[in-house]
């Protein structure tokens, strides 16, 4: 078999995949070590033709996919890998790029930097703003945290909400800062009249919490960090992509001040994973805290890598994969999505806020709907296990007031009004059947 | 046009730039900008069909391409985007599978434990030992150092020759740790008589550096760290895939009482960019350094996430393409190409050792060749700069003792005899025109 062969046989299983991925149970119904059982325990002698590997990604593998690409897939954040960013990848790997430093890679470094400016256009944010792509949110706010250290270092304390993300605390913790968490109002936004700045290298302030999708009044923190020059990094990982909208931009407010942005296309930008932005109006603090460049690597070139702003050396081409979705969707068909994602949020909502039985538990600013059957954590914990356990629908929980308290994400492009139907349909059932 | 369509199209571009990537120059012939400025300052406010992606791609991007798929791509440690790695990655995408724990993508997690098993096998490591996957070597090595910081709260100082890759800097200075650099001998091997572990955390050994593919004599390293129990990690990103070969692996003795390793399939194991392979002997204080689960990851699986041992949360299915190739090469398809990649550099040094007026400049354990022109470093920068200008060819440079040094790395898949042909008669021809 040659390339172009087993590509066919691997193209149609994709585009297979896709036609018939609503007939898949959402999460996966297989228990811890089913797959690695069904797995040989050494690997081959003898080269086997890739047709095996397809054969095997049916057989043996298959049943431990949870199935994020569904439409019914409700749970964290829905998200997508949208068709041009899928045959982007391919084109990613056929060329194999890798950003070590400008010249090994031109075109890696000056497509990230125009995608990204055409993104900050997108969003309605001012330039300049010099922009990177990290394989996930966790390094954007390492990163901005790392800058923050080094530009204050007589400073050790990173503060945010108590509604912030656990990446926060991961990057705390790596670069052993304190990490001071503010009390949250009744709609789950920090309260900035308790920000207590003493100490402060940073401020994370979130525009779309994981729990709620909770804005944080960004516009109040930007002037408290203002007058002792505190970083203010924006973590914008999933909802940022809404300001594609323009309506939805005053949500953002304040943003336009802030240090560093973290936005994650791969979150609901119809990405494939790993494609978390970084925008920073400071470059040459977060140069000052990653560059060093060993000698294989020094060149002629006037030019400073993408690699000097990062922990890591080795850049993916990433910047393809964005620059391929915002073509072929353009600002007009991802505004459309972001719209309709919300439209059945909403929807959603309705139906819940209308049936006895039912509460809502949090405000929705963006296509996360938080939600409840009235009585113990028991019950709603009982609920979510049979809802998922059917394998129509997939969604997760959190903890708001110290309740269990049930989230169902709209995010995915291919999520029609009849999918978030049944995934109300379904969960009456289940509810009904307690 | 459909997906079935574009992606028939964008298979049929990456097959073709396969078959004709011997055509182009092989270091990228533009000048820092020329990219940026062909392309548009603004996204599109429309859809644009696929087709004027792959159209652009033509007709914008190439030009900026640097050809790490040229089998005369000699320069940095060469590398390879194979076959079945390359349709691998269309599968991830396809897929989108996003490991944020065990649940959100069961095969995820276990197919990346068989498949780190596996590789394991097949470089003759001793088990147990747990494995991840991580983007890239600064990452891997990142996650040790922090580890043996969460170990020896007491000890901040990590030790390496002064041949260890940048990355050690990097994670170091993240980490605030001191890093002591110990002199190397004069085959740019760590001296072991002159290790001072003292407040040492972690030693870190290279097998392979990048300078010269140099092996530190991680034995006696390891029997001194064992004492007092310093995290001795060893950095064989690029060498390690050659303990594939056991006629190679007595370079590596030592390594099986590492603490950690880092390997890097995405380096000389046929695997497409962001391939990096994390091993540990010490799992549970990998996870008491990263491990953070937020309530609404809090499930009833009695499983820990992968993401609990990485600083990452949202991981990628990058075993997938490890695997795939793991199956299309078998361990004998793995050797017979690293055994040739070895052939090819030895022929080239034997040439080179031959031929009045150039000089070896260090030993060749592998597959890279350090040599240089007779003379001063002017020279050897000046043919380092035609020789690349040509486009019939890339290498790069390093400093050994001081003076201009220049490497020939063998490692792309597709490279013949012909290709080091080419090779040793552009540089012979470039150095006669001087």
């Amino acid at each position: 078999m040659t390339f172009r062969d087993d590509g066919a046989a691997t193209l149609d299983w994709v585009a297979s995949y896709l036609e018939r991925v609503r007939e898949y149970p959402v999460l996966a119904q297989v228990a811890p070590g089913d797959i690695r059982a069904a797995l040989p325990a050494s690997p081959p002698e003898e080269a086997e033709p890739f047709s095996a590997v397809l054969e095997d990604l049916d057989a043996v593998l298959m049943p431990g996919v949870t199935h994020w690409q569904s439409p019914r897939y409700f749970a964290y954040f829905a998200t997508t890998a949208s068709e041009p960013g899928i045959l982007a990848e391919l084109l990613i790997a056929g060329l194999n790029q890798i950003g070590i430093l400008w010249r090994a890679s031109p075109v890696l470094q000056e497509l990230e930097e125009v995608t990204l400016d055409w993104l900050r256009q997108l969003v309605g944010l001012p330039e300049p703003l010099h922009g990177q792509i990290e394989e996930a949110a966790s390094m954007s706010t390492l990163t901005a945290l790392a800058a923050a250290r080094a530009a204050h270092p007589d400073r050790r304390v990173v503060v945010c909400s108590e509604h912030a993300h656990s990446s926060v605390d991961k990057a705390a913790r790596l670069l052993e800062l304190e990490l001071r968490k503010i009390p949250a109002d009744e709609a789950y936004r920090l309260r900035p009249e308790l920000l207590d700045l003493s100490g402060a290298c940073a401020v994370v302030a979130t525009a779309g919490t994981t729990s709620s999708t909770s804005v944080d009044p960004i516009a109040a923190i930007a002037d408290a960090c203002e007058p002792d020059g505190v970083w203010l990094h924006v973590d914008a990982a999933y909802a940022g992509s809404a300001a594609v909208c323009p309506e939805l931009q005053p949500l953002f407010t304040g943003w336009e001040q802030a240090d560093s942005i973290v936005v994650n296309p791969h979150k609901w930008l119809f990405v494939p994973q790993g494609c978390s932005v970084f925008w920073t109006q400071r470059p040459d603090d977060v140069r000052n805290a990653f560059s060093l460049v060993p000698e294989y690597l020094r060149v002629s070139e006037e030019v400073a890598s993408l690699s000097e702003y990062s922990q890591v050396l080795g850049r993916g081409f990433r910047a393809l994969k964005l620059w391929a979705v915002l073509r072929c969707y353009g600002r007009k068909g991802l505004q459309e999505l972001v719209r309709e994602h919300i439209r059945l949020a909403a929807l959603f909502e309705e139906w819940v806020g209308a049936e006895p039985g039912w509460e809502l538990c949090a405000p929705r600013p963006f296509s996360l709907v938080c939600f409840r059957l009235e009585g113990d954590d028991e019950r709603n914990d009982e609920l979510l296990r049979r809802v998922n356990a059917s394998g129509e629908i997939f969604i997760s929980h959190t903890k708001l007031d110290g309740r269990t308290v049930l989230r169902l994400a709209v995010g995915n492009a291919r999520t029609t009004e009849d999918d978030v139907g049944l995934a109300w349909d379904v969960l009456r059932r289940e509810a009904a059947s307690l």
